[in-house]
């Protein structure tokens, strides 16, 4: 593992907050008074834990649980349930923010192997109880929210015994991973036989690798390594028809490709239980820095000459105007040197000699096409920070500021008119002060990702505030034609414009194919599919 | 359009014979003694274009189609029927030369337009007949005999009239294209663009754009280019359910990828009537060069360095010993030059810049590894030659000598098992004369494929004599834990293997996905899906 790449965390997350306690921090006095400025900081409450409902569910179903995994696997107690009540949208933050968390599991399950996952699931059936796949409780577009009624109870299936490296073939370059691993002990895991994943979303040191499968994350070295999805050669999946196992070569022509079909299920068609992924050798250098581009149009142009032209660093970004202005993995840069123009982040990992042949390539493209180097101080702050941004969202949040992203994906003669379209949604329906900020972090050959950060003083009702700017910014991603998510997944905040992405013979499509697999239904109900 | 590719060829096949009639030859006067040597050349009577039975099909029907698409676009003439009747396999022809035509289809309808194609569905499943999608007739597992029991008829619909270049995204750097337009007819049509699809499979010369995408094919250049499924972008398709429009970024996590749900269905889950690929500029410059290896184990584990240090080449393909000694496109070459070791051919497609940049690279690693380069005379020879094994095996057939290819794929630790054993199954199985040659064509970070022809003397019963050698085969493929097929599908050929390949609840979820897309079952019944 890296040594920039931070050490396992084992510390499970508060409904209300992302990340570790000990790493929650209050806005450094520099940035408050810019907040101050612009928002007007307005400090919340202390945040307490809110109270929970006794859970919903027969106790003669807990005992039957109990017979199926043991008692110290089936947990009811406060503390673990909150801890498994929805995902980290903003949103969610708000609601746990506001004392409700009345989306909490009745009970948490947590089985150590397929044969549990399965029996859990035929217990569910049997019983009818609704069952989440809990992984990192990353998700932030309710993917974590089961529908309750007409259920007997929701039980979180907790993935966090299941965390083996099954194996590694050091030939083919693949390995072997139980999905309740985390990003940083999966890393830990392959670093140890040399190998890597080479997959760092923003969620990296919490979200799993089940997860990454189920919702076809994608890292911030995608340019280099690829999405998830790209990664996986093979599944094993439990549900309630029983087991699939998927993957008999990188790739062939029986069929339609069922891998896709499992990938970005997000739990709806059965609960994976081991992820077949192609790893690389452990990178011998890491090189990353920073480009200035006269406008975001002109780096966006550069980004794609270097798709289409093949010749991609490992990780590539790139900031508006506005994003560059303000760096919100860094707020005291505010009006620094970052203030005009585009940053880009161009990163290299690998060998030396490829790294160094690479960087030369690239630097040669993009000093052509009007780039300006400014070093590796840009990317190594970059890189230094990249996991923090969800902790200074809390920070604003505790001082009255609504922050949150979202995100969709295109193709490149569209990117102008999705990017124009979708920060004048936001703008208008956040009215002022607002801020809306963009960058550009996964690119492919035909089209790329486009993130959107926003951060607005707080109305008196910021749910409903952020709802409006949300369903606004997301009609303008599918007026235009662009996908309702390139890697945050659908939950159930996307379902509406997702069935209008896909259509309604592509939900017909699924609602076929979750019938077959999840007769009764119990798979996370109400996600995914509209 | 490459000066070295062939032009468009509109000569329909028929069912006895690969390609054009043009480009039929004798075997070489002394390619035919080395055959007699070897096999005993038995030369068989001239074929003759055996009967066919009249249209199973009521004219009431007919004449309802002829309401849908007008009199031109619905014939039962013998000719048209004889031509459209199974594909390309050593069995098809096998049954075509003794007579047997029983496959073929009551009318072929030519419909212009994807409204055209719903149509003919709608009356279809109105009156139950079975719809059987036909691009290039170029199937080798029998991809085109759909089933005829319990249907009122069965039909060939032929998208020879939707051959339409419908736009270019020069930007996106994508192109939508029309299922029905061949190789050559779509690389022309784009070559005018200034870009090129570069998918050369080769059935090149006769299969279609539908074909591919329905197909899952895989050309000679993959390992440039990519599969034909990693090109695909978007996709239209015409179901008994309606309309499917897929793809609306390079990639997302809105859900399951339905476009991977679609390729690879063979028409069993409705027709495809356009598909949007990624394009690119026509290559500059082309250079194909030999290098000869000890062993084909040194020489995959090269090709496998290559691929997993991210340096493959445009081409990349390794004859085993066999396949050297005995170059099938060229069988005045056996025991001269290339009857040592194994011959590998790499060839590089790009800017001159980048092709000479690469070609470095690679020629380095392949030295370092024991290759000798034997300079650009074998790599033109194979460019030069590459879609013409076809016409060899129609030689071979006339004298008495089987021929017929098999392919599949696994992950590099399993490649040394998976030729042993499947060559081992086809040796046996054939017994004496016959020869089993394999080669790589196909390479990924984890994995290849492996590709074998075999030919050996007709016994009285070649088509049992094939079938067993290929059962054996294929079940070395599924001991092995392979795939049963890499780029060829499934048909109605490898549908016993397929079903353990993915499973029986893989082969439900195909059968929900069929029954919700195509409720009465119209659409290549029996073809795929076991």
């Amino acid at each position: 593992m890296s040594p920039s790449l931070p050490t396992v965390q084992q510390t499970e997350m508060h409904p209300s907050r992302w990340g570790s306690p000990d790493r929650a921090t209050a806005l450094p006095e520099s940035a408050r008074d810019i907040v101050d400025l612009v928002f007007g900081a307005d400090d919340r409450p202390a945040l307490v834990d809110p109270p929970l409902a006794a859970p919903a569910i027969e106790p003669a179903l807990l005992e039957g649980l109990v017979a199926v995994l043991g008692a110290e696997h089936v947990l009811t107690d406060d503390e673990t349930r909150r801890l498994r009540t929805r995902g980290k949208s903003t949103p969610d933050l708000l609601r746990a923010r506001a004392g409700d968390l009345a989306d909490a599991p009745d009970a948490v399950v947590r089985p150590g192997s397929h044969d549990e996952v399965a029996a859990v699931l035929a217990f569910a059936v049997e019983h009818h109880l609704a069952v989440v796949p809990f992984g990192g409780g990353t998700s932030v577009t309710g993917g974590l929210v089961a529908r309750r009624e007409g259920f007997a109870g929701v039980l979180s299936l907790d993935l966090v015994r299941m965390k083996r490296l099954v194996s590694v073939d050091h030939v083919s370059m693949t390995a072997t991973l139980e999905p309740g691993l985390r990003g940083p002990e999966a890393e830990a895991l392959l670093a140890a036989e040399g190998v890597t994943l080479g997959h760092f979303p923003q969620s990296f040191e919490y979200a799993t690798i089940g997860g990454f499968a189920a919702t076809r994350s994608s890292g911030q070295s995608s340019a280099g390594f690829g999405r998830f999805d790209a990664l996986v050669v093979g599944l094993t999946v439990a549900t309630p028809r029983g087991r699939l196992d998927l993957g008999t070569a990188p790739a062939n022509a029986a069929g339609p490709d069922l891998r896709q079909l499992i990938l970005g299920s997000e739990g709806t068609f059965g609960v994976i239980t081991s992820v077949t992924v192609r790893v690389r050798k452990v990178a011998e250098v890491r090189v990353y820095e920073g480009w200035r581009w006269p406008s975001f149009a002109e780096g966006a142009a550069a980004m794609r000459t270097l798709a289409q032209g093949g010749l991609l660093p490992t990780v590539i970004r790139l900031s508006d105007e506005a994003e560059t202005s303000i760096n919100l993995a860094d707020p005291s840069s505010v009006g620094g040197e970052g203030a005009t123009g585009c940053l880009m982040i161009t990163g290299y990992e690998g060998e030396r000699a490829a790294v160094d042949a690479k960087q030369a390539a690239v630097t040669a493209v993009l000093t052509g096409l009007g780039g300006t180097g400014v070093g590796t101080e840009p990317g190594d702050k970059w890189a230094h920070g990249r996991f923090d941004a969800p902790y200074l969202r809390d920070s604003m949040l505790d001082v009255g500021v609504l922050v949150e992203t979202l995100e969709t994906a295109t193709f490149w003669s569209n990117v102008d008119r999705l990017y124009a379209d979708v920060k004048a949604a936001l703008e208008r329906e956040l009215g002022q002060p607002s801020i809306v900020l963009c960058h550009i972090s996964h690119v492919y050959e035909t089209g790329c990702s486009l993130y959107f950060t926003v951060a607005a003083k707080e109305s008196d009702d910021p749910l409903a505030q952020w709802g409006r700017a949300k369903a606004a910014a997301s009609d303008a991603m599918i007026a235009a034609g662009a996908t309702i998510t390139h890697h945050h997944a659908v939950g159930t905040d996307h379902q509406r414009w997702f069935a209008e992405e896909i259509g309604p013979l592509g939900v017909s499509v699924l609602r076929a194919v979750k019938a077959d697999l999840d007769p009764t239904g119990i798979l996370n109900p109400g996600v995914l599919i509209p």
